[in-house]
């Protein structure tokens, strides 16, 4: 995951802040890049012991709590053979414990080869996210995913 | 704006939290249906003194900051003659200063007539929406606005 061209928005404790939930942000893409699901579990709040959690993949309905957001990153990236994101225009604000990410995923993926199409090849595409963090003792972790297609037309009006 | 079968999350300081927050989530879709941007401003926190606030409309690259997002809005509703909203799923959690909502947006739109199509009639849609709210002296107020159209074979998946 390579992160271009990024700004920092206003309302943290200090730059320290920032950094952190941006390194947790960037975890989320490396652990879906990885397709590890330990990883994957690390970046999550547990919420056993906290608040209920929110997934929301592009053009699905929202999944809630961590268990259900674990299976569903599991059933995605075992149907994922290759992906890599490169993030565009990350903002990140924070106050108190809580912290915003939006940046736009920029994704190059594979399709799982099958039978019928033995060499898929690699497709390109373009979502935004917003993902909310939570501040814990084990650091910065994911409260909320909401990712989203952007359509083309709007992509031209930017 | 009605809301039939919704729940609420757990996390919240007690059922008072979630009723405020279950009202400023209501009063954006209220401001909406009336077309009315001084609700509409009396929705968003005023990130002139605050964060920044961000708004993904469905298919939008992110708006950011209270004025951009207030003229986002403004737009949208010139270009919307007639909207209505049910919302279902209406899941709350209050952490803190901070509340996320999620929910299904069911919107009966119209579209304004033209003279190529004087009568346009209606048309349904469905996105799902998340909100974040923060606690502010003046009530609660929306810090983020995500909201992305569902795909109907996903819709088959739920």
């Amino acid at each position: 995951m390579s992160e271009p061209g990024d700004r920092t928005g206003r309302g943290g404790r200090g730059p320290g802040d920032a950094e952190a939930v941006r390194a947790a942000n960037s975890a989320l893409y490396d652990a879906f890049e990885a397709g590890d699901i330990d990883l994957m579990r690390a970046v999550w709040l547990d919420d056993s012991a906290a608040e209920s959690v929110t997934c929301v993949h592009p053009g699905w309905a929202p999944v809630h709590g961590t268990g259900p957001v674990l299976r569903s990153w599991s059933m995605i990236m075992a149907n994922t053979s290759y992906i890599q994101f490169v993030l565009t225009d990350v903002t990140v604000s924070v106050t108190g414990d809580t912290a915003v990410v939006t940046c736009g995923e920029n994704m190059l993926t594979g399709m799982p080869a099958t039978p019928a199409d033995p060499s898929p090849g690699l497709a390109g595409g373009r979502a935004v996210a917003t993902n909310v963090f939570r501040r814990t003792s084990s650091g910065w972790r994911l409260w909320v995913h909401h990712a989203s297609p952007v359509l083309t037309t709007q992509e031209a009006d930017r």
